[in-house]
């Protein structure tokens, strides 16, 4: 499983409808932050997302809307007696920030804290998959991340297998994960022969605030799906490129540069309320396969070749 | 006017249905602000009490449930062009918890903010009412804070006016404003003659986070309104006092003694969630005028004597 749950959509300045940044994914059960901005930990538990047992939380950049959620969760997961240690990742800056929550005195927690500073082109290796942080392009040191599983085995050919005389059972599931057996007549069956190539895992990616970036999508290039951020729609590219931020039609014409299978938009600004679909259609001339993120709508991204 | 909106009505651990505290009081307009847990700004917005003009925020004490809300708010001040001055009122400390939000770099103000400390008993003036600071007995140095009106005029009689002869029109205003008047016949109208004795203004007060304790009641004495924490019930009394909390009932008790007119209670823990109605009995036992707040719920103070 690969669940997206898009906690806050919004932009630097919130909206009635749109939380702050905030994304959660769970991977096969692991629960990885992706931002964490104010009210955060009110849209887990609205999302039904869990919370106590995150394992990593990844910051893009400083800014208020990413980061102001942080304490109010470190110190709820502190009061459901959490004593696993929490990874936190971030850009430079990172030991300063968690500094000045601490100071704020609102959490003594009973569980470590392991705050890791990444640079662009750092990579996280985790059970499974790994997290590359990747350069973006905003008004101050900032990351876009992408996750990327590692390589699964080839599709079993079940066909081939009871062809070549092997009973349906243990063996099946011995040959699909590369070991070779003997028949009881002495034959050997190869993996490789009932076993395709290696197929990719699930790929997918997420940009925090920066200008729509060759960086990024290269990284990011043939992904399942991408979160990109679209503070503005292509009429304000001027404004939006002089604050670090990005277009949809930008970030829309980026990811079929890139051979991206879908395109997630957010970090949408109030300004653009009940303009969702000229957002969309900002976005949809250029590439089709693009949504409008809402806070507390999931995304399961499937294995392509399943 | 004299109006509050409850922002958020949950205790230190927020819940889908309670955000952490945040009360708006709407005095003739200008907006006073108790408070400012994580993700009261959207709370404004959901409710509508206006945000950018606030003309004061008095904070009670400094944990993470009521305050972790306030940088993202001050942002989003700026973001709207405020250039009016900001005073923040809080205990000792302040100066501390607003170095550390600057320290996360997240607002960069255009408008000044005037952190003020208050020691318990200390009064601020403002036009037409006061707020008084009052010890709190929490864990921690912590205030609450009692607003109270000037003394208005008293009841004009109109009756007795005409009597005197005194045609209705501008001589009524006069009168009633404290003017003595003279008829065209050389008659002078004292206003005392009119006019009944002054008249109380309205009296609210919020408690905070504390032990429910005389000295707050004795403060609050008559109020038309107290807004006091209910972090447990008495069932729980012994683990309230233990952290510094009060029980629904022991605000009750207190409220009855002060002669309370009404009790609102808030700070409810999630643990309370779908027990409201207990809540409400453990009061209400004690003191019948009682209710628990709840997110965004609105209660317009009245003047007694209108």
């Amino acid at each position: 499983m690969l669940k997206i749950t898009f906690l806050g959509t919004g932009g630097a300045l919130p909206s009635k409808e749109r939380n702050p940044a905030a994304i959660m994914v769970n991977r096969e059960g692991e629960l990885l932050l992706f931002d964490c901005g104010e009210g955060a930990q009110q849209q887990m538990m609205r999302g039904k997302t869990g919370l106590v047992k995150i394992s990593a939380i990844f910051l893009s950049h400083y800014h208020g809307d990413h980061i102001l959620g942080l304490p109010g969760l470190l110190q709820t997961m502190g009061f459901f007696d959490r004593e696993e240690k929490l990874e936190i990742y971030g850009p430079a800056g990172l030991f300063e920030v968690m500094e000045a929550f601490e100071k704020l005195g609102t959490h003594k927690l009973q569980y470590p804290i392991i705050p890791k500073i990444l640079s662009p082109g750092d990579v996280v290796q985790r059970s499974g998959y790994t997290i590359k942080a990747v350069r973006a392009d905003h008004d101050r040191p900032a990351l876009g991340f992408v996750l990327e599983e590692e390589m699964r085995p080839g599709r079993f050919n079940r066909e081939k297998a009871i062809e070549l005389g092997v009973e349906p059972g243990p063996n099946f599931a011995k040959l699909h994960r590369g070991e070779n057996i003997t028949l009881p007549n002495g034959t050997i069956i190869h993996s490789k022969d009932v076993v395709g190539p290696d197929r990719p895992g699930r790929k997918i990616s997420y940009s925090g605030d920066t200008r729509e970036t060759d960086v990024f999508f290269y990284e990011s290039e043939g992904a399942d799906l991408v979160i990109h951020e679209a503070t503005f729609m292509s009429d304000m590219a001027d404004r939006a490129h002089e604050y670090g931020h990005s277009t949809a039609k930008g970030a829309a014409k980026m990811a079929k540069k890139y051979n991206i299978r879908k395109l997630v938009l957010t970090h949408i600004s109030p300004r653009l309320t009940d303009e969702e679909e000229s957002v969309y259609e900002d976005a949809a001339t250029d590439f089709e396969n693009v949504i409008v993120a809402e806070d507390l709508m999931e995304i399961e991204v499937e294995l392509r070749d399943e």
